[in-house]
């Protein structure tokens, strides 16, 4: 029973990471996304290249992600799913998220974002985050204006 | 000690499940492919909708899937990943995947998987997989072409 109050708490600190990811996003506040990730982070992205490997690296693709984007922000999570284990954890949410980019232009995009966690002298941390929308086989585009 | 040893046996298991996916993807076994998911699997895949949820809708797909490709299949795994704990683990790889679609064309592309495990009644059983490519935000597509 123990375990499982223990297993029940470490949830809850998985789930405050993805709600302080959204509210870092949401304020763009790159300090602060990163200080959700490991070093050693892996990253498949939206963005080429087909991997990014460690922080310094993701932090440049957010940083210019950010860059991208104009204004208010607006992250909302949806069918999360999150399992906890002693050491090692993982959560999926569909994302949606609203914008506009430099020119003004709205910007309203479903995506799947997984992530794992590893817990590194007591604290999670996000060893590997793979984000990506699915593919139309027809035209080869990204479908960015999926709905669930 | 112990543990260690034991989480080593764990993620040799693993990487065992990944060297199956290969076998069984590259043979068209879709029943073997199929008994390595959980059935309450979630999948982000490639082909749309967002999510899979269920190993019936997932076994669809991949029906789907390998009915559109003609001949000889080959998978390999590049740059893997596995980290195990007691009933949770995940794994990444970049997959490259050649073969011919129905009209004998070549297909050859790299993609990104997440898996993530867990063991159910001593087994290990994919929970959760994700896999994508990245996308030109010039032009809308989904870089099938991208090379690591």
């Amino acid at each position: 029973m123990a375990l499982a109050k223990n297993a029940s708490l470490e949830e809850i600190r998985i789930r405050d990471m993805m709600d302080e990811w959204v509210e870092a996003f949401e304020t763009k506040d790159l300090d602060r996304i990163m200080s959700l990730y490991a070093d050693d982070v892996v990253a498949y992205d939206l963005m080429p290249p087909l991997q990014y490997r460690g922080k310094d690296a993701y932090r440049k693709v957010w940083q210019d992600g950010l860059s991208m984007m104009r204004g208010e922000l607006r992250v909302e999570i949806h069918d999360q799913h999150v399992s906890v284990d002693e050491e090692l954890a993982y959560g999926h949410i569909l994302s949606h998220f609203q914008g506009k980019d430099l020119d003004g232009n709205d910007i309203d995009v479903w995506s799947r974002v997984t992530d794992c966690y590893r817990k590194i002298e007591g604290r999670w941390l996000v060893t590997h985050e793979h984000t990506s929308v699915p593919i139309d086989m027809k035209t080869g585009k990204g479908m960015m204006d999926l709905r669930p």
